[in-house]
């Protein structure tokens, strides 16, 4: 058994974590912490926890936790964590960050769409834990910058693509729809019950924070700078992710040579499932999962491939993510914890 | 005061057809029709209508109608409107199909994507219904045919562009989400509550019906075949289409400048609504209406324009604009029993 | 063309409120008033008016209202209203207070439930504006107390039993569900969008403050004083009141006596629609009307009487009836800018 | 490891007991039966099954499966149980019905309230499977019948109370809300999207079939026969179950007192879990897990106990039971692949 903490507990992801990790078979999680709540049950902010434990919110004190435990996972706001994690932590302690910080090695494209960066030097030593890509290099670090719930959900739905010549990479544009906990837990009058419900809406139109996350990504794969489209859209409704991508084809190609790209690409991911061709995502089916649901349609009319990705936003879009890299850094099979039933219907 | 007939009334569009012409101060609702439901109560089938409707179903008899009746509105599934439409009938009395037969000019377009078409020689005849484009061949006609709800809000958010030499006319998609309404009131698996509620998906991908119908009319305004990519989605929801549509420029242009082409093109459609700079439409502020809600967005990183509209799918989608082409037949004021502030929150 | 204005018209109530008077004949809505938003554009609000409004809000100033108005609106937090209502403004302008302080009559019981009253004197001078009940004396005043939403809806259920010697007075339970637009528009984490979606939950019980309303008007039918048990649900969807409410009779009675009472007592009027034995009402009927519908049930196992009510909150429960009274009080038909088709699916 | 049939597992109830088994350390799920999609791969009707489960439906042939399985879970149409269930098949496989045939003891009062029994002599060996009141019978049979969701949550909310004397027994009425699973897979208007969807209504009104059985079980601790008063609704979300219960006090009684009597009664009850005084039970708190919550009030001014309680009404109502049922007729811990955190928000 491992101790683990969770700093900035209060917030969706970070319960979403701390019940995949009391249902974790080798994880204790010993601390949670919150700016707000400090000496407050956690069942009193999250009725869930009623009879399951006994948590209780303390102040964060990194130097102190780094000391206690063998994991710490960061739940903060964007821009918080690079100001808090150190060398000295880093040498005692192994940090998995599920905030922005340290997504981005390019400090200048971090900087340009977030805020001034807290600690340079740690951004090379961080890596991007999307455990499908990176496993060999998640490995070996300290630091992991756990991904963005878009990014993991867009990244999968065209990693397999983008070293293909034949791929237009100019033309990469990713619809992507989410349910309301993506917006967080904090109180906003557009995540108000009666504002929310019933409606959809695109936001942060050309503009969304996770734009130059996909694109450093992916244009790892491709050796190549890919610019791409981005549009999140808000839906009514709790979790998911759906996101549909168009690339278009430089030369004709059969669903079937698409296919067998994706399937060779992912064929040892256990995460990762490939839909029957003819089908596609629906995120009721991934819901309460660690799961990566793709589909792939091409459109011949206009030479156009369109992937089609779901996950669940808090899972594999965050705390299962994370659970999963926790994993991989202790060597433990990658689906402990992790190997549930998507529930349904929820 | 006009009489009225609303052939297949049993449907949601139907329904909302019937719940505008009863508001509407220069018709008389005369005979409601349906397959299924003959010599019923239509407050039977629809509970509002209680004590304030005494409808009762009748069989479709056209002929009969084109005796007693001003206009035939059709609400019919695809294939049956042009097999029960004839020249003698439209001799007598005006028709307003609110279904896909006589939508699309190329019969073999149509029936490459429908059926056979049971009435060749009347699609010349029949005028596309979208009133802010052909406002004036629909003054001219007895037979409109009532656009679809994707259509209708994909068309109005693309038309000001398409005659302009520097839009990439080849690199259209359509991203489109509606609420479950636009899949009728059928039983289906899909459709049953617990299926489609907290989940989103896209369907038809690539083979959806109202493609040729958005390309026919954006064709004729371009001067030239146009082929786009368009994806539906379905969202939980009620009602409200959102669609998102994404344009690449062939040159950089400023937000200004795409601005400065809308509100010339819609200066005086009383149900267009242009967004403020830097707003974006929703589903919720247009419920209940005929508007069409638009916003418009430059993504200076790929040179695309990125337009964004929101319709009612019943109303500006079907029944209100069903209501509009009607007031322009027979010259009444465009927004005649239509002019209501949108329902919020619904 | 009389003129309004509706002071605290940030809110749900005062926003629908907005949206009748807009839609009605004989009203111009000159003034609109709010603490927070003074100088802003409505439509900035509430993207619904774009195209539609131009008002802009205000400051509240109740002694220039009085002088410029006809009718004077409120739609303020309980509490406010008694400390702005004066004995002077009421020879100037009549006024329709949404909000609790002058629904109560006994002081003592206004001021345990809720907090010190402002203007006692004026409480005998108010009338308890339920329209179908009171509408003699509603016609005579200048300050109306417009029922509260649970209120109207238990009222019009139980009173055509208050009277009868067979009913259990000490038996009476309402078990009221209402949608969330109930909460207002004020941001708080129980109904933002990810806790109040998908779950239900009973709330105040046994203390909400509209029990003593509901038991004075109940009360004053019964010619004794009436002790009842008030429980509300906060049910996830936007509009809709549902009362259940649970009668003991002290000897057996049939249906079709309890039909005769009830068809008798609202035989004239326009807004309750009693449904037909076997059938019960449905929230989804009444939406966007001022519609309160009845549906009458005899449990013989135990001799009591179900009575099931339904009504739109923001409409009968509060802005419909609001416009309701003001009809009442300019001798216009009672049913003027209300006589709506109530919306579905919505 | 044991071998189980699922014997409808079409539904949602079979689902969630397909779900959990998979996930039961001890349990190995061999075959699933259906009448209407045999041969047909289990992912194909459920798609959260996808790379998770090669199960096929096969026919249901009881006598084959008696012979191969070692629990036979009935998940099927009322009535049909107890003409597959025989003393034969007993004599070699434990079976848990999830349907009613087996829960109402009286013979009698099930066939006024169902259908005819298919197999009397067998009632009297069925042990209603309510794990926290009949624990030690259910050790000692082969017959168990799960309970109903709506009947679960009633029972446990009041069982309690009804061996006190100063409760008047003829006072009380339950009035339950449940989420729309609880209504089914199979199509029906009612349960269509955008009929449920955003409404609530009451149904079955005097009349459901979950009334003599939680009358039975009461009736069984009070020693003396109960009627009571029980009104279910559908109410627009997916799970969940939310009972509020009155009950007349014939003195009076502190709600430390009431409070003092749960406490006691469910002091050893791993899946009852009271909230603290002042505090009331949301379906949130209680989806995707086994709990039953439960809050107590009292409401002075009539003397009433106000209980409510909260369950999955797929777990603990169903499925969760179920497994629950199945681990104390096998000796495992009670809570074995049932203890997990509920999911929130979902």
């Amino acid at each position: 058994m491992i101790k683990v903490a969770v700093v900035g507990a209060s917030g969706y992801a970070g319960q979403e974590l701390i019940r995949l990790l009391y249902q974790h078979p080798n994880v204790d999680v010993s601390t949670i912490t919150s700016r707000s709540n400090i000496n407050e049950r956690y069942d009193n902010s999250y009725g869930n926890y009623l009879k399951i434990s006994d948590l209780i919110f303390s102040e964060n004190d990194m130097e102190k936790l780094s000391e206690e435990v063998d994991v710490i996972f960061l739940a903060l706001p964007h821009g918080v964590a690079s100001n808090v994690v150190t060398q000295e932590i880093l040498n005692k302690v192994k940090v998995i960050d599920l905030g922005a910080d340290f997504r981005i090695r390019d400090v200048d494209v971090y900087e340009s769409w977030y805020t001034k960066h807290g600690s340079v030097p740690l951004l090379e030593k961080a890596v991007y834990g999307l455990c499908e890509l990176n496993r060999e290099e998640i490995v070996n670090t300290n630091i992991i910058a756990n991904p963005g719930c878009y990014t993991t959900c867009s990244i999968l739905s065209l990693a397999p693509l983008m070293d293909k010549s034949y791929v237009d990479k100019k033309s990469i544009v990713i619809d992507a729809k989410s349910g309301v906990t993506g917006a967080g837990r904090g109180l906003d009058l557009s995540t108000h019950y009666t504002e929310a419900n019933e409606s959809i809406k695109a936001y942060k139109v050309a503009s969304h924070r996770h734009t130059p996350e996909i694109e450093e990504q992916l244009s790892k794969i491709a050796g190549e700078g890919i610019r791409l489209l981005f549009t999140p859209h808000l839906v009514p409704m709790n979790r998911g992710i759906l996101a549909t991508s168009y690339v278009r084809l430089k030369e004709e190609k059969s669903i079937d040579e698409i296919y067998s790209i994706y399937e060779e690409f992912y064929k040892d991911e256990y995460f990762v499932r490939l839909l029957p061709k003819g089908k596609n995502p629906e995120t009721r089916w991934v819901k309460g999962s660690n799961y990566c649901d793709i589909g792939l349609n091409i459109d011949s009319r206009t030479n156009t491939i369109i992937i089609i990705g779901a996950i669940d936003n808090l899972v594999k879009g965050a705390a299962g993510q994370a659970v999963q890299n926790m994993n991989l850094l202790f060597g433990w099979e990658e689906k402990t914890g992790l190997d549930y039933v998507p529930l349904f219907p929820i």
